[in-house]
């Protein structure tokens, strides 16, 4: 059950982002998300009173991004604890939304184990769920830390490998507040280095077919102040012809035990042309993205979404709520019935990427060692 | 003045593509183009009564691709020639129309150096007009042949370095009947292995900002009976990872002496790519294309569109005449005022192209030589 609250952008732009939050109304426990379908248009909270309402949510990316979706499992097995549901049941629900997002299963995982153990030490019901709420809390809490620590992380990077400053960065869809408990990923990384006078431009990418970088990122890094511009994926290639990308800055959905990196589609090519033009390669991401799960990148489950993804488009959602497209009007941009190939992420090799940045540390060269060796330093993976 | 008439698609389904024809009403002598911007929602003539409007059609793209472009320029000057306007002056406006497309100046000079030939000659007005158009035909049968013959030698090319047929091409833009005489450069490669029999995918880049992959070269492919599958510009990284592309086929708005390819923005990424793994990259281009006035890639002006091409959706013009769109609200998919980054094509050097068939014959390797000696056996570029 998902109600919606639209409020129009200006009342809270110079606020914090309210991208995620537990709300605590007596009796009426519910994951308030900000819908990120209608920005940047409008402000709109998504209420989430149920974990089915939830995994609506996470299927239809209203709530999107790996760490968040990392958050947004752990409230949702929190809320099914509250409401008195099966919370087994709820963290695998929660799980099985999206595929290739390793952090949602961590996060649901996580909490489902709270709740567990408290039940086992002979807890009541409520003492169960209100460990399992101050589990997510925690896991909040930690992911905003994370993201301070990566961003100081690769800005000292970026100042190794960029020595001089006047950066001029390229990333791809949307890795920042939006995607996380704090200023996220990548793009946090390139807002400590605008805040610190080194970021000479932040090139978005479009990353279509959602959009993520033309709605979220553009959005993100305008309410920042940043001087940045937009692209369509494939103008990429031109700037790197010119000399006009210092360094490519992306965030990950999955990294496997040998450093093999799933992130959005269109990350591969560029690690490629980035490859060919001898420019920096950096994926940003909390080592809970890393699933020792999966041993290389041919072991990553990758999401294929809907052709109409691609086939048609969806102005109504960026138009904002209460538009006609709304109710299923979207025009077509290819012929009726056209066939198209949508898979949600790439897979980057390891010997593709120059550095993966966690909070825990820079691992480069990106070795499966390497990588085993960051994860331990965790207590966050080491927990799951 | 243009005058628009729009008929439903499904009457002239299984005719040829009325793409450009010129009309010859007593006293109305006229340009007819099918009006690019509208499909595949509806086939549209546009008919262009004068030079300016004629402009107007290639600035907005509702004509375009660059062997049309050069037969559009050529209908242009015998329009102004039949209308009695000043020849010289309406082949420059024609040529300044898009700066990096060759065949448009390349036909409009052609009929206008026929009309001053003729008119040299002592002829009047209306026999030189006559010249003029004679010449404008003559361009659009010799791009026809073009066609033909471009299919023929790519077809014998894809079957030396693809031995086996089965070919999984994948192209970017359009190429196909709705930028030529005949049925295109890059697709009519295709569209002749198709006929042949060997060709078992053809993987279409939607080709953002304007789409003319998902809607163009996805319509034409899907009247023909094509095997087909769309996907976004940057979903082709993980074909190729995949192994699932045998060769890359595109075609060239400019090619320089020094064989450096301009085509459409989102070539070069895929030049890279296929460089990396090892896969043919085929340019498919006539002759005309050659601009030997431009030593290098560095040497071709590049065209840079506006930035609501990217930061709007145009539905409208998608959804069909008549709709809201057309009035301007096309909706914003990124903040207001998003500076953006467009250029209109991107420069491949000859060192990432396998090679460049024309239609009199395949270079490979691409050298400044290789192509000179090329361009000297064809009659038309010779007369440029």
């Amino acid at each position: 059950m998902a109600d919606q609250d639209a409020r129009p952008t200006a009342d809270i732009e110079s606020a914090a982002l309210p991208v995620l939050r537990w709300q605590e109304a007596p009796g009426r426990p519910a994951v308030v998300l900000l819908d990120q379908r209608w920005l940047p248009s409008a402000e709109v909270e998504l209420v989430c009173a149920d974990v089915p309402a939830l995994v609506g949510a996470i299927r239809t990316l209203a709530v999107r991004g790996a760490p968040l979706l990392g958050i947004a499992g752990g409230y949702g097995v929190a809320l099914a604890a509250a409401r008195g549901d099966d919370v087994a049941e709820a963290a695998h629900a929660l799980e099985q939304a999206r595929p290739t997002a390793v952090n949602l299963g961590y996060g649901a995982r996580r909490v489902a184990g709270a709740y567990a153990a408290r039940a086992g030490e002979g807890a009541d019901r409520e003492a169960a769920a209100a460990a399992a709420l101050a589990e997510a809390r925690a896991l909040h809490q930690e992911d905003a830390e994370a993201s301070r620590r990566m961003a100081r992380h690769g800005l000292r990077l970026l100042g190794e490998l960029l020595p001089g400053g006047g950066h001029r960065l390229l990333t791809h869809c949307n890795t920042g507040a939006l995607v996380s408990g704090g200023e996220g990923t990548a793009f946090a990384v390139a807002l400590e280095a605008h805040r610190e006078g080194s970021l000479r431009r932040l090139w978005v990418d479009e990353t279509r077919p959602l959009l993520q970088g033309a709605r979220l990122t553009a959005y993100e890094a305008a309410r920042n102040g940043m001087p940045y511009t937009l692209l369509t994926d494939s103008a990429a290639g031109s700037l790197f012809a010119a000399g006009e990308v210092d360094g490519v800055l992306i965030g990950a959905d999955c990294i496997a035990a040998d450093g093999s990196v799933a992130n959005k589609v269109g990350s591969y090519p560029l690690a490629v042309l980035a490859k060919y033009h001898h420019v920096p390669f950096i994926v940003v991401a909390p080592t809970t993205t890393v699933d020792p799960g999966s041993a290389d990148g041919a072991s990553i489950v990758v999401e294929q979404r809907s052709a109409a993804e691609v086939t048609q488009f969806t102005p109504a959602r960026i138009a904002g709520p209460g538009s006609d497209a709304v109710r299923g009007s979207d025009p077509a941009v290819a012929p009726q019935g056209a066939p198209a190939y949508n898979p949600a992420f790439d897979i980057t090799p390891p010997e593709l990427v120059t550095a993966i940045v966690t909070e825990e540390g820079v691992i480069s060269p990106v070795t499966g060692v390497g990588l085993a060796e960051l994860c331990a330093r965790s207590s966050q993976v080491t927990i799951s």
